[in-house]
């Protein structure tokens, strides 16, 4: 992705390895491009718990690069697995690396990881013929770059319609609790993609007034099976905004983010602390006594989702049970 | 209401007149509690242009007294007309006021404030029928007694259910960008009312979970014509939300909240100020160079709305015609 650093754009990925794993602290962002290098399992379990490091494949990638690094593979790899549960990349790539011996862990990791940024580039490929000249799209959360390594999922067809000329415009919805929409933000603003921030409850808004063309989407675990997928809490809620009012709701998520197995029951939905959503920057917003209800993610079941844009193209969520039969 | 004054429980109203006109301002909450004098009509138009005092029957019962206040009560009608542009309360209060001498301002200014806490007191005696034993009730906004001068419009039916032992509890939306969802919770916590806040994107993903019995909102405006409301940013969502999972939506309002001229197509939704999305607490939280664009107010139609509770009693949205010729 393009970053603007000191007024001048540099590519830069937001997870690498180079002796060793390197992020983009998110939490940082946006305010101060910040590099970490993770150097030690703890570290890599505690930047993916507190979202220094996030999205779903970002964090898959991060979860292999961490068992590869680890003395004893299987110690880390429960840790890991432990720090979040409900993005199936994790697991995914943990078992992934964990099924080839020591020795060829860290190469096993990096096959990992340029395979994720080619699936993201290739659905930006698929994706980008779902834009039309001068549409106007929805995205919540951040499926971006930084969830990525590079590309993003979402936001990676939007990327290819920019560069091809296609003058589309970005309705980047904040996100609550933890505003990932400013991170969204902040891709757009380095690549010069034309956008505006609005809040959660302004999509309905926008959508009835005929002012949204196309929803697109990430997830963090898709329900091969029975065709629902997991995101970010709040996605059910602009699916079921963009059905109502005749708008086509899209998917993006490369294959490490299928889930072959689990049915929507068997989903853990992570609770994050209830801090995230009474406070903002440490300082508290509601009263003091008051307590919330913070779930991180949600379910949309596949009558709500128009299409699953994956490396391998774009299918109905009906048919992804196929998807994972190809070679 | 009851609030809460170093560890006492005190009845206050959150709009009165004695000498002069006297709110809570809102602004300050849910942090502190400060009273705020307003001797001017400038002062007047300020209070309500910067949300100090808000909530459609409370601004309209300001606007009241700030019309009787004013030497030239047609120039102040003007002024304060054009301080918010939705909320039809503001302009019903307004023209009733300049409908009498001068001589007589203050004391129908007094009339409409009286009525409108008794119409809320009514409003909680109907509406806290449609309340069961441990409902769990959603609201979005602030439809309180800050909002109403006393007792609420969403609020007051569940201040009634409480007080009859009927257990219930409220998800508290934050209602991003101004986080009413505060007000709300500290109009709940000062009486004792379970509760808990969520983000706005947790709406869905409880209701699809069956946690949710009943939503009850207020309105800035009843569209008596056509059957639709104009309520805070947001509500659209909800209400399609509701229906989609068979949850009763109910809306609580005053007649003085009651448009019998405009269509749907004629009402101004205002736009505020793109800081209120971009920054919280006067800090910037999404990146420097980013836009948004923030509309106050949105629609709902008819077909989400199962009643509109009054201080007639509860009607269907088809009804509310029928019922503006009631004596």
């Amino acid at each position: 992705m393009r970053v603007l650093v000191k007024g001048k754009s540099r590519e830069v990925r937001s997870i690498w390895h180079e002796g060793s794993l390197n992020i983009i602290d998110q939490t940082k962002l946006p305010h101060k491009l910040v590099f970490q290098k993770l150097s030690t399992v703890p570290a890599v379990a505690e930047a993916i718990r507190t979202m220094r490091v996030r999205g779903a494949p970002a964090i898959g990638i991060a979860g292999a690069y961490g068992v590869a690094m680890a003395q004893k593979p299987s110690v880390a790899a429960k840790l890991l697995k432990s720090t979040r549960p409900t993005a199936v990349d994790l697991a995914n790539c943990i078992d992934e690396v964990m099924s080839v011996p020591p020795e060829k862990m860290l190469s096993k990791a990096n096959e990992i990881f340029e395979r994720t940024i080619s699936a993201c580039k290739r659905i930006g490929e698929f994706g980008e013929k779902l834009i039309g000249k001068n549409d106007r799209i929805l995205t919540h959360c951040n499926a971006g770059a930084l969830a990525t390594g590079d590309w993003g999922t979402a936001l990676s067809p939007i990327r290819f319609a920019h560069r091809n000329g296609k003058g589309v415009f970005v309705y980047v919805d904040e996100t609550r609790p933890r505003l990932q929409g400013a991170l969204t933000s902040w891709e757009l603003l380095n690549e010069g993609i034309g956008h505006k921030v609005i809040a959660d409850n302004a999509r309905g808004y926008l959508m009835r007034k005929g002012e949204i063309d196309l929803v697109i989407v990430g997830a963090d675990r898709v329900g091969a099976r029975e065709g629902w997928i997991a995101n970010k809490i709040g996605t059910y809620e602009v699916a079921v905004l963009a059905k109502e009012n005749g708008i086509p709701f899209y998917v993006a998520a490369p294959l490490t983010t299928f889930d072959s197995k689990s049915l929507e029951n068997e989903v853990i939905i992570e609770e994050r602390n209830e801090r995230e959503v009474l406070e903002i920057q440490g300082k508290l917003i509601f009263p003091k006594g008051a307590h919330a209800f913070n779930p991180a993610f949600d379910i949309t079941p596949k009558e709500y989702i128009t299409g699953i844009i994956c490396e391998k193209g774009i299918f109905k969520p009906g048919e992804l049970g196929r998807l994972l039969l190809l070679p």
